[in-house]
């Protein structure tokens, strides 16, 4: 089969190889892919990989063969889920346990576009618990988790002030239901009782800073890649605030990830959620996808189709 | 009734003052106070109270009139519990969900150690939940809620790594089952699961660093008074890790405290915890009761006796 895999890492670039057919392990079944989508994550774990490996982890296709172990959704099903750095090829073995079946009200663009940033966005919240009536706060905003996070906080019932770094970055999310703060030198002032936090140093501080007593900030990136400071009254000026750091593909070895991902698709039928297309381009010519990515030219997400 | 008041903030200082007795509301027992032990917590607090309040977290005492809404224990019974700023007196009017009733096996002296350090020495380890074969460090581990938290993650099963600032303030927790590491500049180096911290800075960051993936955090204190500073990898390289400030007061309005406290009675009746005196001292002559917590001086806790 066809896979891309790395062929330089400094810059970034993938190539389109013959690779052997993959052979699923009992657990896993046998996926032919429709769509993918492309991550911060994907390119952080690609960089970290010998030359020449595959990658990917969103993954949207058709069953071709179930898993052995009888686990899984049945032959012809379209399923979405997250792939185990195998997802940008014509085949792949998944695990079924981070596999759901999509309804025929979502496409594959779509779908392609929820596993790694919409299950990020909703273990970010589920970490923070109650939504309904409280005040969440989106930094990084207009990422592809962040927009997410923004409307899933709303659909939950929360008021949800979106913190992003321009104007630009931030169309769209007003119509989220989200009040829409723009440039990070002028910071929100309102209380918070959720953070969801992806940029770190100074706009996390910021952030903590507006949390009420008994809040919860959620972090599951450090965009500016610096140093966590909060002011020494960082406790006990916040009663019972809790700070947490998500990695996604530690997180999903604790939660019923098919469940999660039925969930996420049930929101995109309901028109909850809306699977936000800032790019889509054939697998067959990755580089502009990347590009987009690293300059962060794109609202919404990256999407490649086979 | 005679009861202690400021009437100095710096350097503090208490006198013995006739003040009108408590009127208790509906759900306060009258209490009859033998014995109240002297927390940091009762330092920060008087200083931030205007000189003539009166002060006391912790009281052990007799019930002279139980609660007129009927909760509680009836009079006549040896109860020790959290006090709202007024055990530092003859009587004292306790909110009956504050106390617990003291066995016969528990002198007034030991239960009067309880309420405060044992309560948040108790909640600190809660918050990482599972104790049995976990490791956990603790820093600060001389103080008053330190060698409680040492003996009560023994207690539980955990293996436990004590950190103290000099190998005098260690003496005895050896005896608890602590490994004792001595010294804030040689820093212990095997992994932890588990970090309860209330020295802050540079204690808490290399305490951080030590925990495994999914640990907990829990700070009770920031004794140095310095930001809170981590390195940019704090949540990446430790997946699952939670950091949780724990402010007693705050924490207490979301617990079930007489079941709490009974469980720390029970504790000291079996042996398991040792509420150890490092002072004694009657209740008409404080001042070196604040001086010795001041200073640090005494391994163990302060109690005034009535």
């Amino acid at each position: 089969m066809k896979a891309l895999v790395t062929t330089s890492l400094d810059p970034l670039t993938l190539e389109l190889r013959s690779v052997p057919d993959p052979r699923p392990h009992p657990d896993e079944a046998l996926i032919e892919v429709h769509a993918t989508a492309l991550n911060r994550a994907d390119i952080l774990l690609a960089i970290r990989r010998p030359v020449g490996s595959p990658l990917g982890l969103d993954v949207v296709g058709t069953v071709l063969s179930p898993a052995a172990d009888g686990s899984g959704p049945p032959a012809g099903t379209r399923v979405t889920g997250l792939a185990a750095n195998n997802a940008w090829a014509e085949l792949a073995a998944v695990r079924t346990d981070r596999l759901a079946a999509v309804p025929d009200s979502v496409t594959d663009t779509d779908a392609a576009t929820l596993p790694v940033a919409g299950l990020t966005a909703l273990y970010a919240l589920q970490k923070a618990g109650w939504l309904l009536g409280k005040h969440t706060l989106v930094t990084g905003a207009s990422g592809g988790v962040g927009r997410m996070a923004v409307q899933l906080a709303h659909a939950g019932g929360s008021k949800v002030t979106a913190w992003v770094g321009s104007e630009a970055r931030g169309t769209g999310l007003a119509e989220f239901g989200a009040k829409v703060v723009a440039g990070y030198e002028e910071p929100p002032t309102t209380p918070a009782d959720i953070l969801v936090d992806s940029v770190g140093g100074e706009v996390f501080t910021t952030g903590y800073k507006l949390l009420r007593r008994g809040g919860m900030a959620t972090v599951f990136g450090n965009t500016v890649r610096a140093e966590l400071r909060l002011p020494a009254d960082w406790g006990h000026a916040r009663p019972g605030v809790r700070i947490e750091y998500l990695f996604l593909l530690d997180e999903i070895t604790r939660r019923d990830v098919p469940a999660d991902l039925a969930l996420l698709l049930a929101l995109v039928t309901s028109g909850k959620l809306v699977a936000e297309l800032g790019l889509l381009t054939p697998w067959t010519d990755p580089q502009p996808a990347i590009a987009a990515l690293h300059s962060r030219s794109v609202n919404g997400k990256v999407v490649l189709s086979m």
